[in-house]
């Protein structure tokens, strides 16, 4: 269970990915296959890296959100499809070069690109799951389409430089923090939501609601990540924990640590940090995490997460009611609660 | 002077990059002007480095074809000072990541993004060309624009994988060779050409003899680049000799030398290659150079260029006399014997 020590009560049962996603699991199927079929022109070097960089593992998470938000506006057509295997294409693209900058070796207990193929290469296959999600795009019948998708993947990649730019800032705030989180990962989710409502022909109310959902998951669910990098469970996440501290990166449960601790704590955590800057490393980590866990930033990170899953929550809560909202709901409790 | 022992007889005086471009020489400068301005409302890290990036030496000459090409055409109106930003954009982008892979700390005489900024920053900002370069093609009227525009950056991204997946392989053949740099570099001329085309409405005899020239003077470009990293001057190309050789390129002067060499030649080159793959790097390079002068090799790469730029200037004679046509005709020259 989640070591969340907590005020919340958890929901008897958290809802399973393939049990919030069955409305829409034949259609997530052919988002994963149109996905799969994009090197399909293209050289067999270019084919091979594709066919084994595209996860087995992965959530689609994007895709499924998309396919019940089209699902709950009675959008009849594919287009959602290959649209969706875009919005995946952005973020398994984004996944990549991620692997690249932080020398990731594993990633839903899977080798990453990195790993399998070295810097060089996988530099490349970033690129080119960028362009072909743009690409992919350009054949929709409404323009503004790939307009959305290219902003949001700008934001995206803007969030990161930024995200990079304040790497070992043991002094930025929650606030900086958040506007980070928002553009390199809630911004994703949001234009996700708009690109659905914008195909299903959303009302404004409708697709206002939708758009804070998006928005406020995607918050939520990046929260959650730096948290699990934290406190989750190797075998469950797939990756190795401590790996933003590793990098320099200042996440919200370092940052509340900080401002929550008293003055003998808040000297031994600078100290611990100073000595992880300057690599020396050992025993650092699970002093720092201890430490940490000690100000009770794990829970008021846990907490801020629990804030943004309730409004979209209550976002979801304005639509009319379908199975799919059923699901889009049950999602926000995933997000919550996911211990990977 | 070109060291070259030629055949050919040199142009008495080669026109310069200005002269060929002054036709379109202040609308290259509103190119120039419009690729500063695309990180306008993005944040102040974006904004620093990417007007860092775009050089003050670049040579423009993808922008200066493509005016040359819509101002042959009789084009009015601004979308071709947008569209060629684009491409050069595209080209940018793809610069960046090039230094990374090819860890390059110069390029034209300047530091590269890779040297000033790191490997992390450069990798998420040549991202940030990349999809700028496309989304501002999306406001063209013309759909089919960034249709084109994607294809040519998705082939370009496909030459570079096969080229870095033929590193070291010193079996590969002319018609190989010529392949990847046709999708490398020469599919973006060519692309350049046709896009200019569509913009200001060539006929199909123009666009064809158009696309012909930009095909052509793009492989031209790739062999003169690949013979200037073995004899050009550092001073005047602003980048370290030997380069592709150090990275593993197998380009065309050296293809042409393993296949011309008698038997003792070929013994002492391979030696060579395999002492360079092997890092043991001493003395190496210039002996590798003096060897692949020997076979003759410089030359006949010369001569390949050359009967590309014969065939690029034979399309462009193919359009009715202009002054744009005049500047079209001179870059064949300044491709050929350029020493930068």
């Amino acid at each position: 269970m989640t070591p969340y020590p907590l005020t919340l009560t958890a929901p008897e049962r958290i809802p399973t990915l393939s049990e919030i996603f069955r409305p829409v699991s034949r259609r997530v199927c052919q988002v994963d296959r149109a996905l799969r079929s994009w090197p399909g022109s293209s050289s067999p070097v270019v084919r091979r890296m594709a066919s084994r960089t595209i996860s087995r593992r992965g959530k689609l998470i994007r895709p499924g959100i998309l396919l019940l938000v089209t699902g709950h506006l009675g959008y009849r057509g594919h287009q959602d499809i290959f649209l969706a295997a875009a919005v995946e294409g952005i973020h398994l693209a984004s996944l990549i070069h991620d692997d690249i900058i932080d020398r990731s070796t594993y990633r839903r207990g899977e080798k990453t690109a990195l790993q399998k193929f070295g810097p060089d290469f996988s530099l490349l296959l970033g690129d080119f799951f960028f362009i072909r999600s743009i690409a992919r795009s350009l054949s929709m019948k409404e323009t503004e389409i790939p307009e959305m998708l290219a902003e949001a993947a700008r934001m995206m990649i803007e969030g990161e430089i930024e995200e990079l730019a304040e790497s070992y800032n043991f002094n930025i705030g929650r606030r900086r923090y958040l506007k980070i989180i928002e553009k390199k990962t809630a911004s994703l989710f949001q234009v996700t939501c708009q690109l659905a409502c914008r195909l299903g022909r959303a009302g404004s109310a409708e697709a206002e609601a939708l758009e804070e959902y998006g928005l406020n998951l995607g918050l939520a669910f990046q929260v959650i990540d730096d948290l699990l990098d934290l406190v989750g469970q190797p075998a469950q996440t797939g990756k190795p924990l401590f790996s933003d501290l590793k990098e320099g990166r200042v996440t919200l449960p370092l940052i509340l640590a900080l401002k929550k601790s008293d003055q003998a704590e808040h000297r031994k955590l600078t100290a611990l940090l100073e000595a992880a800057k300057k690599k020396r490393e050992e025993g650092v980590w699970p002093a720092l995490s201890a430490l940490i866990q000690n100000t009770g930033a794990i829970q008021e990170t846990f907490r801020q997460a629990a804030s943004f899953t309730a409004r979209a929550r209550s976002a979801a809560g304005r639509l009319s009611p379908s199975i799919y909202r059923q699901s889009l709901l049950q999602l926000t409790d995933f997000v919550l609660w996911r211990e990977q």
